[in-house]
């Protein structure tokens, strides 16, 4: 069994912002010389997601409109913040998830037509760190 | 590290389907002949998604109508789609997600008594491609 | 490739719990031997989850009630109770999922500084196994 660790440092421009990463996970696949196995995409965050999904800009934008409705922004939270990050901001995470497994085969991500690695930044303007870690022979 | 692919293709008759595909994972993970490690199930598209849960009848139809509250189709959504698929199907496939990762043990699924492994058909009557991919030893 | 199972059962004071297993997760590791890796942390119940966040108090209180928003408990579910599980319990289970996977480096688990193992437990106050299950070099 072989394994190959990669990180990436993303620091987004807009405080939500939504990338398409998966030339990054391809990359990393890439160097690992690893051709049949898996690639962990994980957030190290606790305000920052990978999922797997269509990665269509008008898409991206309904899930950041969603997400809102779905765990919005509230002034009663308990949430004892260590930092600037609303408590909404975990409940997306929650809600996107903060890692996914893909499929490595004949050194190619599987993943279907319209599928794509996104990260979604929640609380960004700042440094956040991606793993990126591939397993297999 | 052993590594074994197998690949299945659905097509409901219903554009909504929920499907107990634990049968089928433990075919795949018999024919790897792979005593301990892991089975990765996913969804190779982006309105289909894989998740562990009672399989009861009942609580499936609860899931599907759950998903409408939480994510229901709208006529206002950004999404430029690719096809017939509503933004809905997407969101909801977020909420479920298009993936598990089960454990096998002893050349068994390591499921409580109570969880299945489900596939969620959110727009179906067309092919579909599921990955079920073991490893371990 | 080396694999390590480890079990844990918890019974929960209260109906509703979140703890935070990151120690557990640890000694697990930890008695496998294996450096370089991965854990799957995964419930075997369909009513509990295992997520990755920050594991602050007033957080996982926000998470708690955010849940009861999202996924309420009604009367009117279809769910047939195998047990005395209301429906809400499974659908918040699949807003949480029932499983991570963990990155183990240099012996240690891979998560950011404000990232913890959380165990929810959404029906308690009865016996609950959780899996812990390394596998790496």
């Amino acid at each position: 069994m072989r394994i190959h660790s990669d990180y990436m440092t993303v620091q987004t421009t807009q405080k939500r912002e939504f990338m398409d990463i998966t030339p990054n996970v391809k990359d990393a696949a890439q160097k690992s010389g690893i051709r049949d196995g898996f690639v962990l995409v994980a957030s190290l965050h606790s305000n920052s997601g990978v999922f797997v999904n269509d990665g269509e800009a008008g898409l991206l934008q309904d899930v950041d409109e969603w997400l809102n409705r779905v765990a919005p922004p509230r002034d009663d939270y308990h949430h004892a913040s260590r930092s600037e990050s609303n408590a909404s901001a975990h409940l997306q995470n929650l809600l996107l998830h903060h890692q996914v497994l893909v499929s490595l085969t004949d050194a190619k991500l599987e993943l279907g037509p319209w599928q794509q690695v996104i990260y979604a930044e929640l609380d960004g303007q700042r440094p956040k760190r991606i793993l990126i870690k591939v397993f297999g022979e």
